[in-house]
């Protein structure tokens, strides 16, 4: 089992300075909701009275998985590497949306099975050309599972030592699959609650879906108890390199926006390891796959967006940014009732 | 009765193209979910396949409600002089979350009871010291409420005729209680139904809210089917001239942003008279203020934001602005799959 680094939990020194902060502002208390608790979380990770938001930095970590054999995806699995391309020229959803709001992306290549071009904004990084068939063997082995891990947490110092806000984003034909197969196991629940349509299963591939991770548990019965095990036996290679990439950010105190279904299920690997992980975590939005809500609803976590999304890539993420900006700024620039003589009310 | 413009529902000439436009885009049917309606209704208002979302303009109509005198407001009726400077100072939430995007932003002072500073951001358009007490007597007279009308609708002229975007956002100490008494006449609900805690009401101040609004449509007997002259019996001097903006901008075809409780319930008396403003706006929020909920759901509009805010002053709506943003971009921005050469499934 591959080390990890271990996360510090916030402590409550400055809570009651945050609070009091915000509670100053002109306007009735609590009135602008769900953004006084981002500005709440975000000023207490950063442990500051002047929190930011940039730079902010986005990682999509890309894969192909074995298990795409077993026909649970619409579309080719050639697509992964397809839209990488499309990552890199600019014209995928997650390129316009980091482009639209100024924040850097960078695209990893985890594991894609076909050729990729180089590109500046490429980082080459793939542990086998795509996981194995998890129904019929493990996704990856122990090497491997720890190459992901280091390579995630790697490219989180080297890419966004400096990020403010850090989201990561995926692409990977079939990863909804993986997904669900990770969720399944580590919170025992049937694999029939667990998938979705993914991109457009319809309701005989989403219940093929279902069997295929019924015979994978059956094969690996993995033990919830031992989290990077059952990340090693039911992958994927990008879902790997995510889960070592929150370890490394939460160890590092950086805000962390998490995005939907498979960010998610990265996630509850790395905080079934590091529970303070949650700390340093905003959940940026309910995904319209299945068994996001699900999990949402058990980790006992309220998402600031719900917008029937999932296409994955960090879009969620990168949706609720301008939230997480727009908490920061009135908590920066607004100002207080003494300050600006206004009465505070009875 | 004052005149008002005529409002054009959208042809649904360019409907098929834009929505092939969006389900072209490398990305799996349907996945962006709201962001796709919100691209399709953008790209219908402006009959345009190449959306814009710039530049944006935001209007605060300030004013005060004689109704104050009844005790329905834990802040004094001061208050909405002194945030009017707060936000020509540039401290209150709108005034950062109009500088944080780019955001034009104009005060206009429809009747605010204590004097107002000169400043190059605030339009001085006082109808009258503040509505009529509208539990005793009418909010305003037929002269009173066509200029407020006018009003409204030349600002729009004004201040937004090349806005691509127009949000229309209010203070007022007491308008939650002036919108409430408007929901309840013109849909013909309880007053209980439609009161909530505006500024911090406990539930003593609610139902005694609820009681003013009872007497008050007990006197004025106020007729749903005459939209305009429940405005006028109830007042607020802001709400009406949000109305009469509503109408305007609806009737030059502009893309409308609307807030909360107090907004929705101008726009309610704009729509009730003009039903096709619906085809241009765009509901951003759902606000905390309990009537609101009621109000969307029976107007069937799901708003894009759930965030539990209730502060007015059309923070909702600018909290709601970076989707539009994100719609435009993904629109005009993202590669079709035949272009990009991605593979594009079943």
């Amino acid at each position: 089992m591959p080390d990890y680094p271990s996360i510090t939990p916030i402590g409550a020194d400055m809570d009651a300075s945050i609070r009091a902060c915000i509670d100053g502002k002109t306007k009735p208390p609590g009135s602008l909701g769900r953004l006084e608790e981002i500005a709440f979380q975000l000023a207490r990770i950063q442990q500051s009275m002047t929190p930011v938001t940039d730079p902010a930095c986005h990682l999509v970590f890309a894969a192909d998985h074995g298990i795409c054999e077993e026909g649970i995806s619409p579309f080719p699995q050639a697509v992964t590497g397809q839209m990488v391309r499309n990552f890199l020229d600019g014209g995928a959803a997650i390129s316009v949306f980091c482009r639209q709001q100024g924040v850097s992306m960078k695209v990893v290549n985890a594991g894609v099975a076909s050729p990729l071009p180089q590109h500046p904004e490429l980082i080459d990084a793939p542990v086998r050309a795509g996981s194995g068939v998890f129904c019929r063997e493990a996704a990856m082995n122990h090497a491997e599972l720890e190459q992901c891990l280091d390579t995630g947490a790697r490219l989180v110092d080297e890419q966004a030592g400096s990020a403010a806000i850090l989201s990561l984003g995926e692409m990977g034909i079939g990863n909804t699959t993986t997904a669900a197969a990770l969720v399944a196991a580590l919170l025992d629940w049937s694999p029939q609650a667990c998938v979705g349509a993914g991109t457009g299963a319809d309701a005989a591939m989403q219940a093929h879906k279902a069997d295929v991770i019924r015979r994978a548990l059956a094969l690996h019965r993995p033990d919830p108890g031992r989290p990077l095990e059952v990340l090693r036996c039911l992958g994927g290679l990008e879902i790997a390199m995510m889960t070592g990439a929150f370890l490394r950010a939460g160890a590092r105190g950086k805000a962390i926006l998490v995005d939907g279904f498979i960010a998610t299920a990265a996630w509850l690997v790395a905080a079934r390891l590091e529970p303070a992980l949650r700390d340093y975590s905003f959940f940026a939005h309910q995904s319209d796959e299945r068994g996001h809500a699900a999990v949402l609803n058990h980790l006992d976590v309220h998402p600031i967006l719900h917008l029937d999304m999932r296409l994955g890539e960090g879009t969620g993420a990168l949706a609720a940014l301008p939230l997480l900006r727009l908490a920061a700024a009135f908590f920066n620039e607004m100002a207080s009732f003494e300050g600006a003589g206004v009465s505070a009310g009875p």
